[in-house]
């Protein structure tokens, strides 16, 4: 299983302190180790950043690091291939442009016979199931509102789409236009939001600490999102199974659950994978 | 004046000895110090890298230069902002999906009065006159292959395009879908074809030689693109005011050029650039 993460902010933060845990699933402490992407948006911009080596290993994730961005709402990837060879056309997160806008979207999952129809303007340049995903949500997107709808309508669309797609296998991704961020849980997906008062925290992939207080406003609203906790000393909440939630300004405004809500065990979560033969 | 630098070859070729020439140009040997970008395509896939810094100073380009890494097309770009404020979205080379490839584009130039029509499919993201350009003629070459053309379908659509755009001022640029690379020449745009027998050259910019039979195969054919020539001990060759050419496997293979063809001199280059508004 690849392993995602993402973060959505209500003022630029950086997010090396999550990175540095994620990042060291890709072939440290774990076994993600056929590459890795990252996007940040800043303003409307966007800096993408892609590796087929491995992220612990990885000089572009040593130069993001070492580079310090502060980003509103950053979209990670770390891929063990489960389909589609490893090549760099391949790797997450995927970019294009929609309403003048560009939007990022990394998966984590394997979708099973998925081929929809050419949808007339995205296509695949790789060979994933992912990009096909993203490609088929946009083509849609753009079908429907020739212009960016507002938010309950955007949200509206994207979580019926996400119901169709999700009917083909594991579909756990993350998704920004650099304003909200969509997370969707097929089986694992954890979140927290920090805000104040502000504590301290401890990597469970690392040794290393910090101080949150140390590093923020009082007025500072940070949601992350990943497959699974990055921290000690913090109680990460889960995405219930086939929950679309959508993040804005660091929090959840809007969310499509079932009800009841289910939620996965993570060694069910991983089994899961496995039976899907999507690598763990 | 903005600066390009464009690469494309038979074989994947390491770009540093001539980033190393063109990124000094970034702040340290001239002034094109507001941002640089890079783009590198692998295969079918594409490594972009974005700064907001004088590439001089840029830890991005830092890792370009020690990443080493091997591309058959590159485009790349130092912004001297003349138009649009400097933020990222506005940062060259700009990258669209189009019949299932990436394509680059890089612009160095200024269009006046220059406000096509919406398209239909891309849109703008910044602010810059050069997007604008990169979106219309990707909009055109959409509406008129559904899929993509022969070379010679593909070339002349793009040349009649740019002899519209043209027509609103300077538009020199580099365009690439990672198998083939556009140049076209509003003023000053140099070119070398590399091939065996490999010499030796020495940066313009810097104390650096290099000697390309030591790092090629005989079979190696690569053609630089840049604004001003790069090197020393070598004989760049120009394109003429408005020539067109498309690059494939490292030597011209198609060139739209008036007849009779006209040189500019690099100081009269640069003076249209100041006229026009355009920082040099």
């Amino acid at each position: 299983m690849c392993q995602l993460l993402g973060m959505n902010c209500n003022t630029p933060t950086d997010i090396m302190f999550s990175f540095e845990g994620f990042r060291r699933r890709g072939g440290i402490t774990d076994h993600h180790a056929d590459g890795f992407g990252i996007g940040f948006f800043e303003g409307k911009g966007v800096r993408l950043f892609h590796d087929d080596k491995p992220s612990a290993n990885s000089p572009v994730a040593d130069l993001v690091r070492a580079y310090q961005i502060k980003s509103e709402n950053v979209i990670a990837h770390i891929r063990k291939a489960s389909q589609g060879q490893t090549s760099l056309a391949n790797t997450h997160p995927f970019m294009r442009e929609l309403w003048g806008e560009y939007w990022l979207f990394a998966h984590n999952g394997h979708l099973i016979d998925f081929s929809p129809e050419d949808g007339g303007f995205y296509r695949p340049v790789g060979s994933t199931d992912s990009e096909l995903a993203f490609c088929h949500i946009l083509n849609n997107l753009r079908r429907r509102f020739p212009e960016k709808p507002d938010e309950a309508d955007l949200f509206a669309a994207i979580a019926e789409l996400t119901r169709e797609i999700r009917t083909y296998g594991l579909f756990n991704f993350v998704l920004s236009d650099g304003d909200c961020l969509f997370a969707h849980a097929s089986t694992l997906l954890h979140y927290i939001v920090r805000k104040a008062p502000f504590g301290k925290a401890r990597l469970l992939d690392d040794d290393v600490m910090i101080d949150f207080a140390e590093v923020t406003t009082p007025s500072d609203k940070v949601a992350v999102i990943a497959t699974l906790p990055l921290t000690r000393d913090e109680t990460w909440q889960q995405l219930a199974v086939n929950e679309l939630a959508m993040f804005r300004q660091g929090d959840i405004v809007r969310t499509d659950k079932p009800d009841p809500p289910v939620y996965m065990s993570v060694e069910e979560g991983l089994e899961i994978a496995r039976a899907a033969g999507v690598s763990v």
